[in-house]
């Protein structure tokens, strides 16, 4: 069904039932001017972002299910990293008149999916037609008991990762290949693995963050966002080449490919796994990769050279958009 | 100054100097994954706005400027329409790569200019490269003592409207006609007033709300608007053409053009006008314009002449898209 038949309002009580929030701490959600809710203590954590086709993602990598998790995730990471829990979403859509009711619903789907797991709830958004591309746009609130922001490094302290690096971009670089046909070596299994990494990246909450003193979400790049605490809380890192954790699959795969894994660990980005500082000797499921220092920036490689890293990673307005063409069949649909 | 010269690191920086948000209750604004704002007692209000180059704005009618001001002020009439006060805003931008850095400078600095007199900060958002146009998504925070929504009118209610309406739809004809070169015979002053009621419209909150029933902002027109306080309030409506209040601009102009101005003031829509319910004999400087009844919807002519209305307006999806030259020359600029 053609989005003109049911046309704006419609859509909208479509994703009021879609996405009722049964949660108590809604006091009115989608379908006023504003929603109402409720907040524990005196403040909460608000944070944006945005997705654009052709820009943050290619319709013939993702279903739109797919695009409505990671889009979530992506939202939730940020809350994640500021030591907060995701309290409620706000959701702006920009779509083309073309597309299929079933399109957004879909994506809702997605969207519902990962929120159902973080007992977030959609309070509301905006819908509006596009005249080219997919837009998405949203927000999230969170609650947090003790805030953890960028900028309370310490010289001495310990540097974690919480998960993996890398998959997510070799997951890219294997999506871009598969839609230019070109042949790839590695299992398959590995290949479904960093592309699934890539599509539909799974935020994790760290357990225990008492004595965490900064904390930033991986989106741009280890080093970029490693730079970003650094500037933040005015000190330097010294990070170790050997202790940057990447998954098997990224492994073979880059081996096959002629490839640096750790390359992809350093500068991939949209890895949404957790970056923090905090007590050099502290007890955590995290890998530790280096230590905050006075200032600088440095990598020491597997025979013990040191040298300085620049923060490398995606930064928009810098770099030519690699995604060209915008319709093309979509592969996962 | 090409937006690529300083990245969009550099952009962020310059942004959160030019918004730097200076109020008490921002405890961390632009700058780290989310921000973090105080909330006066334990509930918000939050609401979330898109506007898309070519769907919601044509940037050879308006300003950067006023794009910013318009852009904020639909946000904030959202908020009024709650019974609120705006208190916290985040902004993401998708903006195409060849825009000049001194284009975003000046929407911010209309942004800015309505936000400092609501009170309002700007604590963060996103911005990206776009492909293709400008993408404007706002998400405003508000707080309030007694929140008025669109669900408590009851039948005999007055229905009352702020401020005259349609001057921002007879605003945006005649934008259209200048930009077809087409010449209007209204006194230059009248359409200058009528034209920036449509870029640059002035929200204003009601100065006493304690008996107010429901309320709602008036973006999409008057008979749609009207529609959704009687579906949510499960009631009729009746109102008389004669007291729909018009401007003498509107008049004069619509009479020029052989057009009935108060056609405009119906359907319009962008008046960001308020439109509430409340006791039938409201002492307030708003004007009355019908009764809310038990159920349908009747309008009455000068001659006392009843007719049902049907609810005319924007909705999108169900209407050709109006605009659609996307670079022309920028008029105002």
């Amino acid at each position: 069904m053609q989005l003109s038949k049911i046309g704006e309002f419609g859509l909208i009580k479509l994703l009021q039932t879609k996405c009722a929030a049964c949660s108590n701490d809604v006091l009115a959600g989608i379908g006023d001017d504003a929603a109402v809710v409720k907040v524990i203590g005196n403040k909460f954590l608000i944070t944006s972002d945005m997705m654009l086709e052709g820009v943050h993602f290619d319709l013939s990598f993702t279903t739109f299910y797919q695009l409505g998790y990671k889009f979530m995730a992506i939202n939730i990471s940020d809350i994640l990293a500021m030591g907060g829990n995701p309290k409620h979403f706000l959701i702006s859509l920009g779509i083309p008149e073309t597309y299929k009711l079933s399109d957004i619903e879909e994506l809702y789907s997605g969207i519902k999916k990962i929120a159902d797991e973080f007992g977030v709830s959609v309070v509301g958004g905006d819908t509006c037609a596009s005249k080219h591309d997919l837009t998405l746009s949203g927000t999230l609130t969170g609650s947090a008991k003790r805030i953890i922001t960028r900028s309370g490094a310490r010289e001495g302290d310990g540097i974690f990762v919480t998960d993996t690096l890398g998959d997510s971009a070799m997951g890219w670089h294997l999506l871009r290949k598969r839609k230019r046909k070109i042949r790839s070596f590695s299992p398959p299994s590995h290949r479904l693995k960093l592309m699934k990494k890539h599509l539909m990246p799974q935020p994790a909450p760290l357990k225990s963050r008492s004595k965490i003193t900064s904390m930033i979400d991986i989106s741009d790049g280890l080093l970029i966002d490693l730079t970003h605490i650094c500037d933040q809380s005015r000190v330097g890192a010294i990070i170790y080449r050997d202790k940057i954790p990447v998954s098997g699959e990224l492994e073979i795969t880059a081996k096959n490919l002629k490839k640096d894994p750790v390359r992809f660990a350093l500068n991939g980005g949209e890895d949404y796994v957790l970056l923090f500082t905090g007590p050099r000797n502290y007890k955590t499921d995290a890998f530790k990769i280096g230590e905050v220092i006075r200032r600088g920036h440095f990598i020491v490689d597997s025979k013990g050279r040191k040298t300085t890293f620049k923060p490398e990673g995606y930064e928009h307005f810098k770099e030519k958009l690699k995604i060209k063409d915008k319709k093309l069949k979509l592969i996962h649909s």
